[in-house]
């Protein structure tokens, strides 16, 4: 039978402000490592899928502000996400102590996606989640290991996706919350999120995500921070049961100080 | 407690010959995916990294006929090797039902190596292997995946290495006998060892190891062919059950027939 107790998860999701400093990553690094709870990593993609496309001469496309994932590009984010970064931070992860494992959605089945439907733009190989194999994930983590899971997605007949990290860290944990405790930081360029954005220190220290949308009418939540509050919303509306909006670096302080001096939480 | 069970593991290695293919490469998936017994994958390069290193402009660099592996290798081979094949590989084989799970040497700590020594060249980041993690490979063995392992090793200090896939193949099937039936398959261009290097057809079906030596010497080896016959070689004398060099699509059948109507294989 498989083991049917409650874990406590901790799940963090780093993007490329963090991949990109190797200040920010190595002190990143060492305090998840000695994160004690059973602990999953999801990560973004940085500079680098960028660089390679320009070095390779390709263009990206942009449509209406979005990336369209053509046949070249999906093999880009496939090198880059899946193998490079994924393997790279697997075995930091490794370095300090934490029996880390890369994976794509691919690898054990983990997360199945369908080709993004859309009624005028086709964004080519981007794909929207389907289904977790959450089994897959308690197994690894009952056994030590630490997931680490690259922005890639597949349809169970042989095709890979782009997809966002942000969008899988949230679907990963309102997938595990329904038999666990799940707590989810994303992290990002600021402390937490920012109640005049022009200042960094003022950070919101609790948000009811039912105060997000005048947050985002009066302009204090704008541009690629709307997808991510709405990414936040969605994990606690599916029943996560924490969710910390904060810097890398601050992961240790939060997560071992009850009293969130720092990072915003946000709240049903 | 552990499964301390014998259990009847079939490794195969693919090379370039089969990824470059699509026809062979979707016969050989089929087929792998059909083997009852538990199995393995461990795949080697094909062409994609030396022509990505090309579109990027850099020269690859061989000393004494041997690739050596610099910073930028490291990278685009870790790229290619353990992201777009590896995952490619595993999605292609979840869409023939075989729960795959693509793995580098860092994942799960897999696989340990350390930077080649040699008295007059230096390798760059190639790493000469350590140590196979076994019991990682058994537990994912009995839950029903299918390891797909990438030419790619670790120092468990944060190195990646560039690591032959032939000796890989070699070493993970050394370690797995000491406590299982393995069958290491390796797949080539041909049908098998060619008693007449012009004749395609003319498959030796039967050799002892100790007369590996001896076709060397008369040039019915050459080439690439000697360092692999050397792999199958340190494999048998490390208990390997039995080890056949065979075409890709020809895997089905050897496994299925016990008469070997295919293949070479190989005895101590």
């Amino acid at each position: 039978l498989p083991y049917l107790g409650k874990m406590k998860i901790i799940l963090v999701k780093i993007g490329g402000f963090v991949l990109d400093q190797p200040a920010l990553y190595s002190t990143f690094l060492e305090q998840f490592s000695s994160i004690p709870a059973s602990k999953i990593l999801v990560h973004g993609g940085g500079r680098r899928a960028t660089t390679l496309t320009q070095q390779l001469g390709l263009e990206p496309k942009i449509v209406d502000g979005r990336r369209i994932t053509d046949d070249a590009t999906l093999e880009i984010v496939t090198m880059v996400y899946a193998g490079l970064i994924n393997k790279n931070i697997t075995a930091d992860l490794q370095a300090n102590g934490c029996n880390a494992m890369g994976l794509s959605g691919a690898d054990g089945d983990l997360i199945h996606a369908h080709k993004r439907i859309h009624p005028s733009i086709d964004f080519g190989w981007a794909g929207d989640i389907d289904k977790i194999n959450t089994a897959f994930l308690e197994d690894l983590l009952l056994k030590g290991n630490t997931p680490v899971i690259a922005p890639i997605t597949h349809d169970g007949k042989g095709q890979l996706f782009n997809t966002n990290a942000d969008t899988i860290a949230s679907a990963v944990a309102a997938a595990l919350c329904l038999h666990h405790d799940v707590t989810l930081l994303y992290c990002f360029e600021h402390k937490g999120l920012l109640g005049n954005p022009g200042n960094p220190e003022e950070v919101i220290p609790v948000i009811k995500s039912s105060k997000v949308q005048s947050l985002i009418d009066k302009g204090i939540i704008s541009g690629g921070m709307i997808p991510k509050v709405h990414n936040i919303q969605a994990s606690l509306q599916q029943g996560v049961n924490r969710v910390i909006l904060c810097a890398a670096t601050d992961v240790k302080q939060i997560l071992e100080n009850a009293d969130y001096a720092t990072g915003t939480i946000f709240t049903l």
